[in-house]
């Protein structure tokens, strides 16, 4: 297994802000991508560094002195941008190799996405890098862009119209997408650099990611996954993000079948379980989020104000309607306005006509257009109130010139305050008003549902941060996923407790009679009910077969023995009956939960965590932790259950043993991160007393590589 | 009560498209609310009717002759424009009713929204509507707008701007937010006409539903409703616009409290509660909303065709990132793709490159570039797809010219076939493409999400009118609400129990012993375990003060009549008790129902229904109906729970007996109806057994008005 905790970055600061490139493919031919590639780094871009044309059939492209190939270049440059058709790439890439040079960025397609050849040639590509030390990017991608340059290492003829620069670094692996974001410009959202790194033969998101952590440009991170080609590797450059204080924000493909097998065949990496991704995300702190302009809603709202988690929010409208439907967002979406203080309360009352409603919500009424002065100094009063983290304006609708005053004044507003002021412009139209907004950074939402999902997860990052803090959520040490084994053999349960008591994991002490006659002996030892089971390594559905009787009394322990083995032997006469189990049942009124642990293809072992039966089976309600899991963590899974009262003791009932239930948890975690044979484990029912009673795994089922 | 059945809407047809007005208060003067009033009728309005100026200052305004006041008008006027200040509206509307005006549109404000003599005043128009017969709109309202016509009969300068007619008629409260809504001419959104009615004296939103579901030119009706003022009269409307085949797409504002409070001091309405409100919408086959936007995406598809409940989707994108998050989306929204035919699949092959995936989800690549007649082909065979109901076109990038010109393929694709097709403008950049679009009247969505919201509410509107149509969810018909009594009473278990057998409910058969001998007797006669509580008007947590003995044996009956006794009195010595309850204890094996109706302010008697305990207190998994219920619907509230497979007999149990489930639940619906002094009724625990065992009522709590 992979660690996290060992993983090695490149430095990628040359290939960002590279000093010398080649591009390979140059031409003066007007609308090839040899030249689009070349205008873009020469016409739209800052480079101040050496640039060197490569073309065999060319003397100078734009004026530059050309080179017939890589090995003529005159020095080991820091990029290679490759634009020539996939049979010459490999040679280019091995002339670049040899000769030191430090990075390739490959354009073209025509690679492992498109056939056996592509595939093979591909392989060999990687080879050169793992040889060479060239590190590489692509193939089949759009390039790369560093907008805080600006360079354009892309043969996109739209790279001229998308150069605001910013706060938010950008991760994506196809183009169109990311392009998407780039033209949020429009209202405001700065870009500082943008990796798409197509096929990721060798360099990765996670790569980008981990660089732009470091990248003192970049304050937020954006990331668009449609697969992971190394699902630990994203959790170490999260882990290192979250270290430098930037928050990332991701989009993964995958949460229906649909998009996990589009995204699978359209990029060849894993996409993994949606379930598993989230949990994942959410331990790592990185905010999920299921739209292109939620992304840039979320990252942008971040990079203005790291929140704390607790802000509370005024709202700001010069409408009743407005006024009224914002606040219900924020309702709905769990937030919180803010109690205005008395001297906020004067305030408004002071500036604002009598008609005005002034307690949060503000409706300022029609003044925004008769006092466009009263509006500005109430807006002014609530945006600097005590309790106040965020004001939100919402604008129903373009109403031209007053409109446009009024944006005015919301950023006069905003550069007198450090609390974020947002205004939502809610209006299909978006004027003048509108674009005095984006220039002046106030970035609107486009819609009250945008709103209430953007600050909702801005606010829940701050909890995020604060609870990281004080170390209530330990960035997890990711291990990383082996290929599952082909041939797996499942343990008995009386094998399965014996490793998992050994392990600390405190099960039902079964013991094994072979005769009727040792489980009447055994039973009289044991002096209370008793559970009893078939133990067969060829059934796992005991139950299923008559194998299992519970509550039966010690002197009846021998006849019980002798119905369970006939059961077994009629229902399966090819399996071998190792004899049956016999434990104590489990005190009355216990709650049964279940802990499982599986093996996901991205990110390793997850352990799944809820109460048994129809809790599971009709509401299902579980929660999941990428391994491995502290008890912090396990207590965080016990509150994170919608059945939670029913564990801390609701309806009358004592609460569980909790702590008893977190350190199973945590010695299940400890077991299978120690024994990489696991591939499956299940506790079902894991019982758990009243507190003081403890809580014990009542079966288990662990599957191991055979 | 009042029975929507029974209701009479005004005939609107002259307020909408009078042939005479008069404008109260109309004026030269620049910038004046009568000089707006005025230009917006004669310079952008096609008014052919006769316009009257009224002003006891001017000769002529605006070239017309002028009028000193009402009554001196030479016609009694289909509409009266008002917009003078308040305190002159009441002359002037006591004149036009008294010389036979239909309508009064009194755009003025300082009325109830204002103060006690605004609601004073406001009382005496509505006394002088009930008198004379004129009609009143608003007042405190921005007016009307037909834009068939087009018409404005409104003050504001904004009306000019916004004329794209279209098949959607818009009834709002407040003006601002419906302001928006017509600002999505922009992207090829089209409205009829446009109610914005104020503080809704006398007209209100539901009549001009009613009104609108007449209207030839109106194909959809979208509400924002900011508080009720009569519930069953928006049920009756609504029910008339389902019999004309017309949706009605709804925005409540009051999910949250915030929102509530906010709209009840700005409209003066009753909000109600969010949970009936969409309980009601559901059964009137009202499509819920919860932004404007969303508001407008719904409508405006409902208005392109009307769906059957059916149809699945084709995604047509032209990189592969876009079909994997449109078709992620699509499923994450419970959406289905389309199997194309394999005529479909062929014709796809023919016309698409290798490298493209032309199964759903369909990546062109970059051929939507470089071929765009093989972009325009396969675009068509997706969209004549016999096995397609939507095609979705996810377009992630304004790409200039390129865009334009499959925006432009997209339109005419659109012509040759009656299915949706849909692009999903997911840029900021709104470019020369998006103008294409609208004008084509294919009005882009403007992200996934949207996309996925309002395709999900147009299939599910679909399989509401399949349904109706088979008569499996008949249109309700709401009796509405009367106040709530001052004073209540609560009936004992034994009266309320009485109650309900009487009218057919099934309860358990509570006999009531006065003495610890007569208990003895009764539960002789019994001969099985009993359940025995305390009877007492005075004592309505029985359990609470150890009223209550379950599983008592018969010769232990007397005893426990003892024991209960002496708890009450202890516990309660103020109390009268009236002896002991003796009933059958429930056979084991039962599941619990609670079944509860109380008196929703808007709308009336609403039932709530869900399995109890757990179900209800921690995972409030409950489905309401406003009464009646008919059995139909009973079964339907069971198939909504999530916990509807417990009903059905899930985890190796037998079902239960729904049928007399839904007996009791229609026989509870029809005691309500019959009984209007009944306040409140809670059936907990309701006992349902397997299938032919029944169901029936094992407690009743039963409040009436004194």
């Amino acid at each position: 297994m992979k660690d996290t905790m060992t993983y090695a970055f490149p430095d990628l600061t040359r290939l960002f802000d590279p000093q010398s490139i080649a591009v390979v493919g140059a031409s003066d031919k007007p609308h090839s991508i040899g030249n689009h590639a070349m205008i873009n780094i020469v016409q739209h871009s800052s480079f101040g560094g050496r640039l060197y044309p490569v073309n065999p059939k060319q003397d100078q492209v734009m004026g530059l002195d050309c080179y017939p190939d890589v090995a003529s270049l005159p020095e080991p440059v820091d990029v290679i941008i490759v634009v020539i058709p996939a049979r010459g790439v490999r040679a280019a890439v091995e002339q670049a190799g040899a000769m030191g040079v430090k990075f390739a960025v490959i354009l073209t397609s025509g690679f492992s996405e498109a056939d056996d050849w592509g595939r093979a040639e591909e392989a060999a590509l990687v080879e050169i890098s793992q040889r060479t030390g060239i590190r590489l990017y692509g193939p089949n991608c759009p390039g790369l862009v560093n907008l805080s340059v600006p360079l354009g290492m892309t043969f996109s003829p739209a790279f001229k119209d998308d150069l605001t620069p910013g706060p938010i670094g950008l991760a994506t692996q196809g183009g169109g997408l990311g392009r998407n974001m780039l033209q949020h410009g429009d209202r405001g959202v700065g870009i500082a650099c943008w990796s798409s790194s197509g096929n990721e033969c060798d360099l990765q998101v996670a790569d980008f990611v981990h660089h732009m952590a470091d990248d003192p440009d970049v304050k937020v991170i954006g990331c668009l996954i449609e697969g992971f080609k190394d699902g630990a590797r994203f959790a170490a450059a999260c882990r290192h993000a979250a270290e430098m204080g930037k928050p990332v924000v991701g989009l993964k493909v995958g949460r229906s079948d649909y998009g996990a097998r589009a995204a699978q065949s359209h990029t060849a990496s894993i996409t993994g379980s949606a379930e598993v991704n989230s949990a994942m995300f959410r331990q790592l702190g990185v905010i999920e989020v299921h739209d292109l302009d939620e992304l840039v809603d979320v990252a942008q709202l971040l990079a203005r104000k790291l929140p704390s988690g607790d802000e509370k929010i005024a709202v700001f409208a010069s409408s009743g309607g407005a006024a009224s439907l914002c606040a219900d967002n924020v309702g709905a979406s769990d937030l919180e306005l803010s109690e205005f203080t008395p001297e906020t309360l004067a305030r408004l009352g002071e500036v604002l006509p009598d008609y005005a409603a002034i307690d949060n919500p503000i409706d300022t009424t029609s003044i925004s257009i008769s006092h466009p002065e009263a509006y500005g100094q109430a807006l002014l009063a609530a945006a600097t109130d005590a309790n106040t983290g965020l004001v939100l304006a919402p604008l129903p609708m373009d109403y031209g010139s007053y409109t446009e005053h009024n944006a005015g004044l919301l950023a006069e507003v905003q550069a007198q305050t450090d609390i974020p002021v947002v205004p939502i412009w809610m209006s299909e139209r978006t004027g003048a008003g509108y674009k005095v907004l984006a220039d002046a950074g106030l970035v609107p939402f486009r819609s009250l549902r945008n709103m209430g999902l953007a600050v909702r997860r801005w606010i829940d990052h701050g909890k995020w941060r604060a609870a990281r803090d004080v170390g209530w959520a330990p960035l997890v040490a990711v291990t990383g996923s082996e290929p599952l084994p082909d041939t797996t053999r499942t343990l008995t349960e009386a094998e399965g407790k014996r490793a998992l008591a050994a392990a600390g994991v405190t099960v039902s002490a079964p013991e094994v009679a072979a005769t009727a006659d040792e489980a009447a002996r055994i039973a009289a030892r044991i002096g209370a009910p008793l559970a009893m089971k078939i133990v067969s390594a060829q059934i796992a559905h005991k139950s299923d077969i008559g194998g299992v009787m519970l509550n039966v009394a010690p002197g009846e322990a021998a006849r019980a023995f002798d119905v369970i083995m006939s059961n077994a032997r009629a229902a399966r006469p090819d399996a071998t009956l190792d004899g049956v189990l016999l434990e104590p049942m489990a005190p009355d009124g216990g709650l049964e939960a279940f802990v499982g642990v599986a093996r996901d293809p991205v990110f390793g072992p997850v352990m799944t965590f809820g109460l048994g039966g129809i809790y599971v089976e009709v509401f299902r309600d579980v929660t999941r932790r990428v391994l491995p899991v502290t008890g912090d963590m396990a207590r965080q899974m016990m509150d994170e259950l919608t059945c939670a009262p029913l564990l801390q003791g609701a309806r009358g009932q004592a609460p569980r043993d909790l702590e008893a239930l977190a350190d199973l948890i945590v010695a299940v975690s400890d077991y299978v991160a120690a024994h990489p044979e696991v591939v499956e484990l299940d506790l079902n029912p894991v019982w758990v007393g009243a507190s003081g009673q403890g809580a014990r795994a009542l079966d288990a089922v662990i599957v191991v590589a055979a």
